[in-house]
């Protein structure tokens, strides 16, 4: 009896595992260019974290982390998302007292949520994410923004919406929030148990609702953008500036809220407008977070970030038919005829790997005609064929195998030949 | 009140995590030269998987795992190694109908055990390892030992110790099996409760036992190597002649064992030597696995392989010495003088990032001193400098914080400078 891979996970296997490789290394070289340094925080952490930095009334929260006890009677939870260690970390670590500010991050590793699975989503997937604390300079949430951009862009990718939001200051949203009350009150009971409740809690996330969303009161509810004091305002209108110099198209969309607290001033989504991608078309989320350091209990710093996922990227660049790196070139197969040979070829291999060389060699005792076939499969861009004749004579002979061209070359001089 | 990371795991930072991407860096590189690929199976599997596939009696097992229920009921535990998940994943995905065989795998991943945290052990821990799937030619075992031992050199650890060991086949192994039990049992009175227990389902293990280790009846034990058959023989000559081939320097040491009934044939350890490196020397162990997929219910396939510790790995090269790569240096600090200016730099930085070119700027409002010592502390090689009336006549001042050589740049010129 064989034991399978559980529910809502996947094996990344060679073949598929180097675009993973490729998106990867562009999101760290990307970073590099843009000043964020990479952090890793472990797999899990306290469940308490969780429940303070994504919030207790959080769907993620309330039903899809995997928590448990450790053996000493801890209470742990496999990371749902970045933010909230990344934010732990910054304050256990008293980054906030580096001399480098803001602190620049980013992160790249495997999130788990226990969701139903479909095509695209899994219960453990990867999220690249980028966080900068310290700054409270509309500079930084362009740039931010326009990271995630480039990203996506030198990936290949072309039809990409960007939506940008203000959710202002706490004065703000407490004025907007008092007109959201307002305007829901006097028909809440039209809604479902879920929006009533949110009512005095959380009226903003009454219109993330998806059971509501058509009711007429949704449209004709008060944007955000009306309630904007003059610092947000000032504030949302550099960061437009700032997004335009820098020629990165964008639409203002006010009904792009965030649910808690700690959330304010810009809000973002990137989009993917290709076609038959499908219903979810977010990529990508960020926005600033100035209140969640200190809720969390660190010094009062403001913050900004976007998380996105790499399995919803593959989609993207699939339906948008990008060439994704395939295998990488080999530089020989060796394929030894004789005993000595075979000896020989064990050591040569060795040495060429030591040199740099990409290099392969039978070990199933094939017979010539397969080893070519496993040369070719393998993408090798010479064969080296050495017999033990050949071998006393210190000689192989090298066939490039695009070309089927073939010649005798030293053994002394075998490097420089590969090189090529 | 904060909330700190949980016991036993660790923060990787700014500072340290450039080690880590260094040491990751080289396992693919050296990975790609000998041909092995990446695979990636999930954190957490079936626990059933790790009772079959590390062994039910095992401490890893027995107190050591991660184990727990998701919300849909299913017994699931944190990978405690990656060698059982491999060989799930070679099975269930039919791994052994590709051409390409053996199928050369390398993974790099967290893995979790629940132990005593101490100097350089973690709850969470990284390991680098591959496996060599589907040849039984000592060739492969060669190889494995090999690439282990260049992935080290070319670190730069020079003080390893590589002792290899044969555990023979089945007829050789019941064999030595019956001779430790008549060596054992007159005796075995005198050992410990574990041990006693050991006698009958695993005299091998006993080798292993930490309290008996001095009992006079363990140094005069029956050498396996005194039980191998003429194929086992023959096979483990091999290894060694080809590792002499190789010029890799071994010694054999009859007494590493492996407990599990389906580890056979080629074992083997690499030690550090370097002083000062503490009690537990061991940097890397593998060995051939032939009767694992079986076991694991996938066809009889012979295997092979090794895991490492990065964290260990890194008390190594702290050991040694070995300098570690620290914070790649950015092109350009880009300084801003008056408003005009500093919109400016927002673009500026941003074309320069979507050439290749890694910049930086002030997102703090320092003082222009303060923005020098910024630029320093990052490792720029340059700072440009932009006032109002320099951006009105389209130059920039830049000045070279190695030499302190200083000119000024037409900005249209400014790529060619900074490619210098």
């Amino acid at each position: 009896m064989t034991i399978q891979i559980p529910r809502g996970t996947q094996d990344i296997l060679p073949g598929e595992v180097e675009k993973w490789q490729w998106i990867e290394e562009t999101a760290k070289k990307i970073c590099q260019l843009y000043q964020y340094q990479e952090i890793r925080t472990p797999i899990f952490e306290q469940t308490e974290l969780f429940q303070r930095g994504v919030g207790d009334t959080t769907d993620i929260v309330q039903k899809e982390m995997y928590s448990f006890q450790d053996r000493g009677g801890r209470d742990l939870t496999l990371r749902p998302e970045g933010t909230a260690a990344i934010v732990r970390s910054f304050t256990e670590n008293k980054m906030f007292g580096l001399p480098n500010q803001p602190v620049k991050l980013y992160y790249l590793g495997p999130m788990f949520r226990y969701e139903r699975p479909q095509s695209g989503r899994y219960r453990q997937f990867v999220q690249f994410g980028v966080e900068a604390l310290g700054s409270m300079d509309p500079v930084i949430d362009a740039e931010v923004i326009a990271l995630a951009m480039e990203f996506y862009r030198s990936l290949g990718l072309k039809r990409l919406k960007l939506v940008i939001n203000s959710l202002g200051d706490r004065e703000s949203r407490t004025a907007h929030r008092n007109a959201l009350i307002q305007h829901f009150q006097p028909r809440i009971n039209e809604f479902c148990s879920d929006c009533q409740e949110r009512l005095d809690k959380n009226p903003l996330r009454i219109l993330d609702c998806k059971k509501d969303r058509e009711h007429e009161l949704m449209k004709s509810a008060p944007s955000i953008l009306d309630f904007l004091n003059d610092e947000s305002s000032t504030y949302f209108k550099q960061v437009q500036q700032y997004l335009n110099a820098m020629d990165i198209e964008f639409v203002v969309d006010p009904t792009l809220v965030r649910g808690l607290d700690y959330y304010n001033h810009t809000a973002f989504e990137i989009m993917s407008e290709a076609e038959g991608f499908g219903a979810i078309t977010t990529l990508c989320g960020g926005g600033r977070y100035n209140g969640l350091v200190k809720e969390m209990g660190g010094p009062d710093t403001p913050g900004i970030g976007f998380a996105l996922s790499i399995e919803r990227l593959i989609q993207a660049l699939e339906a948008e038919a990008v060439p994704m790196e395939k295998n990488k070139q080999i530089n020989a197969y060796i394929i030894a005829l004789g005993e000595k040979a075979k000896d020989y070829s064990v050591v040569l291999l060795e040495n060429l790997r030591r040199n740099g060389f990409s290099v392969e060699r039978d070990y199933m005792n094939r017979k010539l005609k397969a080893q070519f076939k496993a040369a070719e499969r393998l993408g090798a861009k010479y064969a080296v064929i050495i017999g033990d004749d050949e071998l006393s004579s210190g000689v192989a002979t090298v066939k490039k195998l695009d070309t089927g061209e073939q010649k005798e070359i030293a053994l002394e001089n075998l490097k420089e030949e590969l090189s090529d």
